[in-house]
């Protein structure tokens, strides 16, 4: 079973719509209060950092939000800084942009921001973080590995920010055919829950460990907790994965995950 | 429940090794007697007929077979050829190429040659087919629809051969990222069983109803028979599928599934 460790998170599988509807985008401007909003754009991923914030910045004040801030970390030293921290503490929605998620947990990994974030996190306000920064949120991450057959080109991992604890999320999923990735990853250990994340589409995992679908394509929910067959211990010899049988959750917008209890149902709310 | 009934397939998700091992092709050729073998090759899925019969007859011969027939069938003509039905009766192997599903279905559906075939499957004959050759083996096959998110562009099925019933199969697995569209088909009645298999990968299905995978990738195995939340009422009108929970089974060579128990587990003869 999940240790389910309190939090609001937008877990978000990247190229979410910022042309016309903004449904996930929307989702998160109000939950982090509407006009009342103060949101903290994290850019640590990005490369472009200056653009990569504009876009999103430009999006939230023209959503109404008229308090922002802009962090854009480059170095550890920006991670330590009073100023960044005393920013992000008073902010009540944070947002990390997308980009490489081994910027952002090199750079903040440890740092005062980090641990700031993680008060945040117990305390509540809302964390979003589209593609890399989607992938940084659990405690493991998927950093590389392409093989479309599991197992063929092992899976890269590195530890996450770890706010939501016992779950691996991947992005970009039906787009870049993840699938054999995320089960490999789960394979590793399946205590371990998978979520993969279509393109523009949102989990939205709440403090009573219930994750909502929100967006256009589909979360795949990876449950291996009850594998009998596997050969996972071969699998660095080069051998191609088994793992059976695997309870897969196909879940659309409209739809919630107990993930605690493990099982899908319709969202009476929706 | 999968009604079972009696055959020996080797379906192969296409692109199978020609040059080095040729693990599965000589699977094949072993399994219709070797040496002792008399193969046909029906090329009816490919336009270019006479190129893809001459390919698998150079790779059969160069294992040894002596006895071999390349039909290449143009026409429901050809299909109700006495010529035609009187080498495939006298055949212990039968291999479809690769091309267009279409193509096979339409000039042998209900043709003697489509007849011939169904006797020969009764009577254990082991009929082989790569890729478009592999997805006419069910009654339901997977014609097109190649959206990665399930649900977004709905899959098009067309009536198979017909030979092992319950099953819908889609070829070249992994490399075009059709998870999405195999468990749209499996939605449509969780009845089917769905299997889809890699390149260079094959399931072996015996007349005991034991699937074996053999080759290089992953036979991915989905059931649906226990999905207790589904939106697929609702496909048509342009959502986003839901499905859960369901049963995927991850395997690859080595690993058996039992078709009418629906477990798996390991190849205790591998």
């Amino acid at each position: 079973m999940i240790e389910h460790n309190h939090g609001n998170l937008l877990i978000i599988g990247g190229a979410e719509d910022k042309q016309n509807e903004c449904t996930i985008l929307k989702h998160f401007y109000q939950e982090a209060g509407g006009r009342d909003s103060r949101i903290c754009v994290i850019t640590a991923a990005s490369n472009t950092a200056g653009q990569a914030g504009k876009v999103y910045e430009d999006l939230f004040r023209r959503f109404g939000c008229t308090d922002l801030e802009i962090l854009n970390i480059y170095t550890r030293n920006d991670g330590n800084s009073q100023v960044m921290v005393d920013k992000i503490f008073r902010s009540n929605g944070i947002f990390f942009t997308g980009g490489d998620q081994l910027r952002i947990t090199a750079m903040l990994g440890g740092t005062a921001l980090g641990k700031a974030l993680q008060h945040l996190y117990e305390r509540k306000v809302i964390i979003a973080g589209t593609s890399a920064g989607a992938s940084v949120m659990s405690d493991n991450m998927i950093i590389g590995g392409q093989g479309d057959t599991p197992g063929e080109d092992i899976i890269r991992m590195a530890p996450g920010l770890g706010l939501i604890r016992g779950v691996i999320v991947d992005q970009h999923f039906a787009q870049r055919g993840r699938i054999g990735r995320l089960l490999t990853a789960v394979a590793l250990n399946p205590y371990v829950l998978g979520i993969g994340i279509d393109e523009d589409t949102a989990v939205h995992v709440r403090a009573d460990g219930k994750l909502r679908v929100i967006g256009r394509g589909t979360a795949l929910i990876v449950d291996a907790s009850n594998v009998t067959v596997s050969n996972v211990d071969e699998l660095f010899t080069g051998r191609t994965l088994t793992l059976a049988p695997v309870k897969v959750h196909v879940l659309s917008r409209g739809y919630l995950f107990d993930i605690v209890e493990r099982v899908s149902y319709q969202d009476s709310t929706f």
